[in-house]
């Protein structure tokens, strides 16, 4: 493994739906920075000789600890090679993630995003059922109890400020799609991915506006479209909005896009 | 492996994507029938003593085999004791998973089915950033470019005959969750499944309508809220909605919830 930070998914909770690679890095870890709920026998896993965190506790109370935990991973990815910060489910989803990359990013330290089974698919799973049917939802929407309270789910979900739209199998015509989404009242100046082959050998990523989707060559299938404010908030921190000219180009991003 | 189907997700492409689970299903399985789009490094990995069909190639044409595909697991599975099912990325998103479990449990054949790494989440940590960002989005929504098409967003989105939604956290304050969502528009006789430690061997999922959330005692966490049409047609084909006094009791699913 590389030197760098890796933010694992420890999925669900038990050890037999962890990753390949997931497993792998906790056995050859020097450090392991770890939530609370990741259950001992996935942490049974963790090579003898590697420091084990538990940031959940050593870091205080729920809310008030997020800046200790990026101080922490930043501190250790200076000593260590192999850092591992271990997060339930997928880290992308519901767990501060973006928090965490603009504190290995501004500290200018390598980091690698390793994805996880999360919660929904586990339960779906686990209860026997799917989560899209054709004959009975052809969407599956992702949200917190807490982001019920207070507002309205349609001002929830249609507010690009406050969504993030991922759409599978968005080719061969990405112009239909682009239309489609500008139609339903996404801007045309929203930051989109266009990810090809996620995390093989051939992967590619092409970031755009999705003006540009328009217009685009589109990548090699099988392929995702991620629509979103926080798509351009990781690659250019100043302006949530990317300038078509300069992502216009496909980004061969092998494991690290940003180092 | 205990005799049965094992519907198995195959993660974005990669094995080091597996889970453990699945790899350790492919070394075993008698009978392994999967996607055209499960690449070769996956295959890899299945035993040399199985019998290995792609039903993709071998069922003909895109949108014309998923009854072939029915037919042929409930064939192997009477004539095999573990046969798997290998499916791209999570078994329960866009792909066909509801179809083929109806074919299982019509042919009273025993299933289990094992969460993959879903595309969305793999894109989005192949490119380095996250899907939700308390600053930037609060929700995730999980579409196919084809059902952008002919209907608005918020037709499809805020339409629970479209859209099934998964709650995370959903939690300790069921009742206020339960009157968010009805607030939101979902009628109160949908059907929800409240999935505790999901895969975990305490795991418990407890069925009830949105009307009984309000006042269930809820489930240990970690748990996940999942809301919508998806749920019920798998345990009462005949009726989509469920009745409380039949599903207001905690079942306790080791593995396979429908045997």
């Amino acid at each position: 493994m590389s030197d760098k930070v890796y933010i694992v998914g420890a999925g669900p909770g038990t050890a037999e739906l962890l990753t390949l690679k997931a497993a792998s890095l906790l056995r050859t870890a020097n450090v392991v920075l770890h939530d609370d709920l990741v259950p001992q026998e996935i942490l049974d896993l963790i090579g003898s000789s590697a420091e084990v965190i538990n940031v959940g506790k050593r870091c205080g109370r729920h809310g008030a600890s997020q800046l200790q935990i990026n101080a922490l991973m930043v501190e250790y990815a200076r000593d260590y090679a192999v850092v591992v910060r271990l997060k339930s489910g997928d880290p992308g989803i519901f767990g501060r993630l973006g928090e965490e990359l603009d504190a290995l990013r501004e500290a200018g330290i390598a980091y690698e995003v390793v994805p996880g089974v999360t919660a929904a698919t586990a339960a779906a799973a686990a209860a026997g059922f799917t989560l899209t049917d054709r004959r009975a939802a052809s969407a599956l929407v992702i949200l917190t109890a807490h982001n019920c309270r207070g507002e309205s789910l349609s001002q929830v979900l249609l507010d690009p400020e406050q969504s993030t739209y991922a759409i599978y199998m968005p080719g061969p015509d990405y112009a239909a799609t682009a239309r489609e989404l500008l139609r339903l009242g996404l801007h045309e100046s929203l930051p989109c991915a266009l990810v090809s082959a996620a995390g093989r050998e051939q992967q590619q990523v092409k970031f755009l506006p999705l003006s540009g989707l328009q217009t685009t060559n589109g990548v090699p299938a099988p392929a995702v479209l991620v629509v979103g404010k926080v798509v351009g908030r990781n690659h250019l921190a100043e302006s949530p909005y990317l300038l078509e000219e300069i992502y216009e180009s496909v980004r061969n991003t092998p494991q690290n896009p940003a180092y």
